[in-house]
């Protein structure tokens, strides 16, 4: 299926730090259809670097990061659901962010952007569902970054979310989280083409956002699955070069990724949504992570994979153990892969079969009340 | 104890490049006394941004790297055993380097310095340990890179090893490890400031190197360290920012080790020797790790740290199970700590009894015999 991308305007958002942002703007894709009764939507959340093509092809043959979870007879059956995905606030896809042209100035943001948060995120979203006319999503799920949306879902809007689904994900990020989103604003911020964000229409800090992606990319992967793809394999050569140039696989790989990244992304965004997933404490302002959940009123199912060691089990494990002493309906799989975090990308055999089940459960509860 | 670093000049060194490098100077410390059958010395063998400065205050009141090891009484008892360590080739604290100059053209080598090996590292020491009259040292040891030197010196110079203690490291570099150390190049080499390597006497590339340390330190550390060390805790301020100057107290102390690290190191010294790191495969060249092993002679001591997830037990275990088909003299610790690759540093209780009573046994056998 060829996917479109929708815009949705809002005359104003009210941000927790204390500013309004003004004519703002959400990217959105959908998937399916929403039934009479609009009680089949499903709200995808994407990922640090995601957009709102979640699945289907695009105009330029590029398939949603998630189709491989999306469409029919897929985890999210887009013959029985509708499955919605927008673009976050502070993103650089169609959502107003850093780089967006700020109404007061004519001019792009820049780092004159306010400092957002997942909480600011969300409460967008909930706007892009309203305006769909959608008064309770059948649910909310997304790996990394869009399994703290999630989360947020369900306490920030208890009354709209009948499941939620957080994957690969965190209640608060941790100092070691926080510690490789520092050092990437710092590869940003360092790099002399960042001018103080003001770099629109003129060279973007490549460099730094580059070197910032190869230690993304590191935190992604397995030292298992990095050893399995790469090895010690030499790229191109026989031997070693006895220089600075490339001599192994791997390092070709992270600086094309690298370089490739700077295409498709703006470091403003970086820092900002960074900051986001760095300020994230789901907790905060409760006696503690249980009381926080306690308004929540959804259905959870908590996925974590045995390699990801950026957000690794234990830190789900802290979600269900909050959920259950609030007395919550939360099923919790520990899936076994080597993909380490990217494994809720790539690895999605039994993530299908957990996520199946718990919808068909959830979809039948829906219909018998 | 006040120390002094010594000097001392070979007039070449050739090296597996294929290069030789001339007016080669090398800078080691010894503490205790070497005995009149010059059978009592210990080398230890620094990590990647260490010195010749191990044990004891130098004349500007710095305690030595490995102290807490060195010393009367402690691990390398320095009332039994003479103990040397001198600083290594392509470093940069008085052994020859990229920023030491050049005899050919009076300046600094810079790039021009030609890329070195383990190998070439330990060749160096073993002209040291020569000049000092050693022909055969009681034990060779060190942690991370240092291990490294440990494992070539015992299968490069069998003769010359009674015994070696590998710490928290590796029988050949992994690619999240190369991955690691390419990324810390590609922020130093990403400095306009580095000027291809040419930058002695003006502004060095302070902020790439700076960029490199810090994804340097969040691996040295564990998880579980950095949440006692930080956790979420704001640095001087009672609430988030909603900006991007400091939050965190984990980003003050990464951006603190960052600056403070350009003081004290040279980044080409940083590039050279993380080169020699990711070029390290004991096995390379051989059928079989075991079978480079084979030329050893050493009794081994191999230890490693629960938490170590830079240089994690399993690699331990591959030089444990390479020696033991080899039918090796191999002691195998594995010791319980929450401080992550930091530990061989920093948490050195248990890790002082294993040693004590390793060397307590090789020194009978050595008397015996």
């Amino acid at each position: 299926m060829i996917t479109e991308t929708q815009i949705v305007r809002f005359p104003s958002l009210r941000l927790d730090g204390g500013d309004t942002l003004h004519d703002v703007q959400a990217a959105y894709e959908s998937y399916g259809r929403l039934n009479s009764g609009k009680s089949n939507a499903i709200l995808i959340l994407h990922a640090f670097s995601g957009d709102a093509h979640a699945a289907g092809i695009d105009h330029e043959g590029k398939a949603g990061w998630w189709d491989s979870m999306i469409g029919p007879g897929k985890a999210f059956d887009t013959d029985q659901y509708f499955v919605l995905c927008s673009n976050i606030l502070g993103g650089c896809k169609g959502t107003t962010g850093p780089s967006s042209i700020n109404p007061e100035t004519g001019r792009p943001y820049g780092m004159s952007f306010p400092v957002i948060t997942v909480g600011d995120i969300v409460r967008l979203q909930q706007m892009v569902a309203s305006h769909l006319g959608i008064k309770k999503l059948l649910a909310v799920t997304g790996g990394s970054m869009g399994g703290m949306q999630a989360l947020q879902w369900a306490v920030a809007y208890p009354e709209m979310v009948e499941a939620c689904i957080p994957i690969a994900t965190t209640a608060r990020h941790s100092a070691q989280q926080i510690a490789f989103n520092e050092t990437g604003r710092q590869a940003i911020i360092a790099d002399p083409n960042f001018a103080g964000g003001d770099y629109y229409g003129k060279q973007p800090p490549a460099r730094g956002l580059a070197i910032a992606r190869m230690v993304g990319h590191i935190t992604y992967m397995s030292d298992e699955s990095m050893r399995e793809k790469f090895g010690r394999r030499l790229r191109n050569r026989e031997d070693l070069s006895f220089g600075f140039d490339v001599d192994f696989e791997v390092e070709s790989y992270l600086r094309y990724r690298g370089s490739q990244f700077v295409g498709r992304f703006d470091a403003n965004s970086y820092l900002y949504i960074t900051k986001a997933m760095d300020y994230f404490d789901l907790g905060a302002g409760y006696p503690s992570l249980a009381a926080a959940l306690e308004r929540a009123a959804s259905k959870f199912l908590v996925i974590s994979f045995t390699s990801d060691w950026l957000y690794p089990s234990y830190q789900s494990l802290e979600i269900v153990s909050a959920l259950r002493r609030r007395n919550h309906d939360v099923t919790y799989c520990e899936l076994s892969s080597n993909y380490g975090h990217d494994a809720f990308l790539v690895d999605v055999g039994e993530q299908t079969e957990v996520v199946k089940g718990f919808l068909a459960r959830c979809q039948r509860e829906v219909v018998r009340v």
